[in-house]
């Protein structure tokens, strides 16, 4: 949601086709893996049938793309848009979210005919477009894309909590790597205080809840290199960190009680140690990872415990501002975080959960019309998340993303970063 | 649940053998409309996803036949056995019910290979069985087949449930015939009261809730030749029915209050006159076809708004005894009521409500073991119904055979007789 | 609901004047004890705040008798018709039941002056009635009173599970007489089945559910002469019975296992043995008295455990039709049951859970107008109690008297008889 | 919850006597207008009976300050501390907040016997205690005592609750002063942005969460000198506030259309025009008064609706900073929102929201022990709120206090400033 796009920024007609065809095309290269009964799941609310996401993004470019350049569009079908609208209200009605898993109809294979069709509309738009309009028809389809690239990492987070709720543990892939070597020991990133900036305002895409860059007042602080182990998590879960009143937001103390939380989502423990539920089925526990599906509550009552705090978004933007966005991404075919490296983690691997709630920046304005629900509404509630993750495709994070969940939250692949007041 | 089969009713060999083949390959002909998609969906807690069934069905062979008759039996798969285990909490431990339709495996391919396994260990069996225990076999094969067959209905009511939430309104098959004519006049078949006998001791297949037969006192009584019509229960709706407290049972009120419902189940009322959702798509409603999808609170409302009552299951089986079991049965090929024809209505169409509660018969006995958790466990908060429907296999029904719903529940092919004191 | 009422049968002015006296100032008689805080506690939505009781049944003379017999009645409060109508849906709007607990105001001293006011013009009504409706009279005050009675029960019950759920464990009355004695063998009446009439026939007061008397046929059978102890129950849990579901009805079995039912309701089991809750706060299990406070479900399965069944309701109206209407009632100042006698236990001590569903007698006619909402709305789901209990004002009972309560229920004063075929 | 308090600071003996007596007298005379019944109703579970707030006041100094001080005290009785902790955890286990509605016993004149008990204890220890232990003393009774005081605005909060949801309405008051005259019009406050220090750090008492005094970075701003009126909030419904998705953060939009919102609490339209629910009665709704009682959602949308935007918390702090702390508190008499005077309205009258959520300032610590669960662990999903309510004491609020509730809560005594960026 680029608020302005630097007309030399304005992608060639063949990039922007390439740039269309690959992002769609990965969509699909996700889903390969899947058999038709696996698009049908939607194993808790908050997740939606692989079916779904595929649907549902196709349907961005049917709803907010083509009609606005091409007035006389047939859709491929008018159902569509009440099934697969997520949350855009000014738009129209939409099936409720709970209900995504009952559609057995239209099938995947109607599914598939229908992304077939709006790229094959995308494509003549793209390939026809009058170049008065080139610029308005780039920003919608960077948009477009973007988004069909935050749900090829929903796509994953959902597949993996769909499996993991199966008494017979699919494998979604068993020709993934797998994460070896040691993790690293801590190190401590100091920065001093002052005024700094933070927000997107260079050239290139950003979500209008990145922007506008302005100024913050921060401390001087600490950051740890690395993101929290599985083994250093186990030492909380051994020190009676999970019946520790005194380490939990009280939020956070009623919900592990009710929900009788011992561990984090996805481990099982059984007479020959713990195991961890993953995109490749069930594993090991591996110390050295990165311990992984902390919800936030876990998370601040690990820093408390540990004598440490969770960072600020602003601390964590500004120490990204400086590290390549290089890292775990989807491309590297773990779909899980791996063991530090020397160099530390940064960018990848998982989401590092800040204590900053989600809200709006200074100066803040949503997108106008429709597209204005993607993110603004959300700002009550959910903290946010930096940096992406082993489910993020490379290229979809940078240091002025924010992600944001509720704090109760767990199926996305969140972590635990440390920081401390210098 | 036969509690004795005579001797020269032993089935021959073939005999057995083909009427499993029979039974089995008609499961498969229900499901040749589905798409593989629909295999997977539980549109509420009741219902049961399509593959589900066709793997249970085939559960039962695997758990309560083959091992008992070869120790050394090899599972197809042993997690079919938590999997599919419906409630023979004896047996073991099982699957939760409400989260039957989260598995997308095993798939549905896979279910198909399951069902091939266990039709070729079966009929091995069937036809290497020693002649001692040939007896012991044909009821537990028998006791399979009637055991598959309600499942025939339970997949057909629970497509159509499934198909009815999906706001596309899915046809199961578009080629089934369309009931037509008009519904002729109600006559009232006049019974005497005194000393009867109900309940099953003839030979042939029963459950053991028909048992043991024993005699019942009835007074004179009449009994509807066929059942309420649409057009008749819109004139219950136009008289302000589901607005008229008096009419209804206290915890019938409560429930229709609550969840809003103001016309049976599957009807929608637009601008043009009242449709209806059937296994054929949605129609218009035909005034002269049986009011069908009634809970027993609305069936028991339309009753004392009548002036009448609902039969006694007694009474109902009394006259059902005297009828032909023929009638409009999955085989008819509407899978819906049809208009009653001169001679009323009495097996088929749809499954009459009685103001019975189903209670065990004096002396009851469930089977041993845990198949005897079939029937006797139920025997609380439900009403008996009679008679089979148009989603009952011809052969699955008889004059004794008593069914079973909670009085909220409505998916099941039920209709409304109305009855009286002579 | 007298359906006819003797001509002779009609009271004396003055005896219906001292009728409706002792009647109304037993009420306040049980009261006595109760602390202004006490009036106000709904402990569970099926409660009622003793302040409501005691206002509810005044608001029936003022409904259902006052402005009747004198249309120019003034109410003493308006308000009281919209809060202390309980169910009488088609006389008009009512306070949500589960929000009964919520009303401080009308205040427990108003509710006195208002029951204070109704009795004043009760009176006068009484005294200048014209002959020629003292018979109408008589009938709808007699019904008044009995349903003051039943609330009498209803308030005990409901001040005993009010008290129940408070961590001090109030004592209701701490001048109680304390059951002694050990309880006697059973002995088992054996009676001959056959044709046998029941149902109410006779003069004096009966509700309109005991009609018509009807005849019923029986088989042969046996009636335990008392109930069954807390020390036999204590082997059926030793025994596991809480945890065997081959025990329990499937509805039973879902209950006590999404609820931890591992005992009757007030029981607890500390370092020393079992105490249990009553009216004279915590005491020693005595292990010779009958088990109460047991549910539907708890009662079927320890009959089943015992290889016996319960009784059906004409089976337990044939037995009690033998005897005296003398045993354990509020009169006997325990408000517990005691241990049985020698003579057994027939009337009072506790209800006994028949396995008979709570329906209509054949004929079945509920009184005319909003009286009718009475009893014929709940024949859906519950099930029969006979017998009267330690709860029980004396008079308020008879061989042909119907409780009622859901199979899940047990803060009512019920027990468990044992029956068996002969 | 002072970190530090200047020696010379330390309240003479007399002067802390004497506060104590009139903070724990202020909490009786606001319980005077209540009937013994009034003391027992929780209406919701956030809202507690009367008597348990004056009992838990009661239990704080039994808790944290007599034991502290005299290691031989003996409790009034040892039950207290079960029924009367509200959280602390670390201190023990507790009666459950959804209950405390059920406890009829001990009465309110046991609870009154319990405070005078707690008093004179109280008076005993601050006359005796030793100089070397006074300021020790004086803090932990200056917290019981503020902690009083938050317990004085939440029995008018919870009263006005109780009462609301009774039929009869009751008149908490009926000697109450009511609002007169006319609001004036909005004046706009600058300030300039920069870095400025919020947060305490004078002498005197305040909570931990008020700490560390610390350095925030502003932009310029500019806030209104008055609440928004019922009059302006009337145009916001009339325009279809409620109804437009637009103006919504999305889990309000689902809470307003979940809970059929569509006013704020406490209104109710009939044909003669708006009234409103107060201490004080139903009133007709004045146009001129503050509108009160909205939830953060409401206030949100309608500050967006408005094209403004809600106050960050430091701005308010800032602008309070400035402003004399007199205004509309319980002293006033009126219990109610009153119109805005010429100078504007700053302190008192009601809590305005901020859209800052109630975070940790950088550098909080909690204090040691179970008082640590006073503030630090509700750091998760509530707003801050800033200024004090016509139901605060005077003398319990300051420029630099944080109140905070959940964004759909709108018991609180809640009003709407708009702030805009200069």
């Amino acid at each position: 949601m680029q608020v302005a796009v630097d007309k030399k920024q304005i992608p060639a007609r063949e990039k922007l086709i390439n740039r269309f065809l690959d992002v769609r095309t990965y969509t699909e290269t996700l889903c390969r893996p899947l058999q038709t009964d696996d698009y049908q799941i939607q194993s808790i609310m908050q997740t939606s049938p692989p079916k779904w996401h595929i649907a549902h993004v196709t349907w961005f470019f049917e709803t907010f793309v083509l009609p606005h350049f091409n007035p006389a569009y047939t859709p491929f079908n008018p159902v569509m848009d009440f099934l697969f609208n997520s949350y855009y209200y000014t738009h129209g009605q939409m099936h409720p979210r709970p209900n995504r898993g009952l559609l057995s109809r239209p099938t995947v294979a109607e599914i598939y005919d229908y992304r077939a069709y709006v790229n094959e509309q995308m494509l003549q738009l793209m390939h026809n477009i009058d170049d008065s309009r080139r610029e308005e028809l780039a920003f919608r389809v960077t948009l477009g894309l973007n988004h069909e690239q935050q749900h090829q990492e929903l796509l994953l987070m959902d597949v993996k909590h769909n499996f993991s709720v199966n008494p017979v543990k699919p494998t979604y892939r068993d020709d993934l790597k797998i994460p070896q070597g040691q993790s690293r020991p801590v190190r401590w990133l100091e920065q001093a205080g002052g005024i700094h900036e933070i927000g997107f305002a260079g050239e290139g895409f950003a979500y209008d809840n990145e922007t506008p860059r302005h100024q913050v007042l921060l401390r001087d602080y600490r950051l740890a290199s690395r993101f929290v182990t599985n083994g250093e998590y186990l030492e909380f879960i051994r020190d009676g960190g999970y019946d520790d009143v005194a380490l939990w937001l009280s939020d956070g103390w009623a919900l592990i009680k009710k929900e009788n939380w011992t561990q984090p989502l996805y481990w099982q423990q059984g007479d020959d140690g713990w195991r961890q539920f993953t995109l490749g089925g069930m594993r090991e526990l591996n110390e050295h990872e990165p311990v992984c599906h902390l919800s936030y509550f876990e998370a601040d009552a690990y820093a408390r415990w540990a004598g440490k705090r969770l960072p600020l978004e602003a601390e964590l933007e500004q120490a990204l501002s400086m590290m390549p966005v290089t890292g775990n991404f989807t491309e590297s075919d773990f779909l899980h975080p791996v063991p530090a490296s020397e160099q530390g983690q940064w960018f990848g691997d998982l989401w590092a959960w800040t204590s900053s709630p989600y809200t709006a920046y200074p100066g803040f304005k949503p997108l106008e019309g429709s597209m204005g629900e993607y993110n603004g509404k959300f700002m009550s509630n959910q903290m946010v998340l930096r940096g992406g993750s082993a489910a993020t495709p490379a290229g979809h994070t940078r240091a002025t993303y924010r992600n944001f969940f509720y704090p109760n939250e767990r199926w996305a692949f969140t972590g635990l970063r440390l920081a401390e007041d210098a």
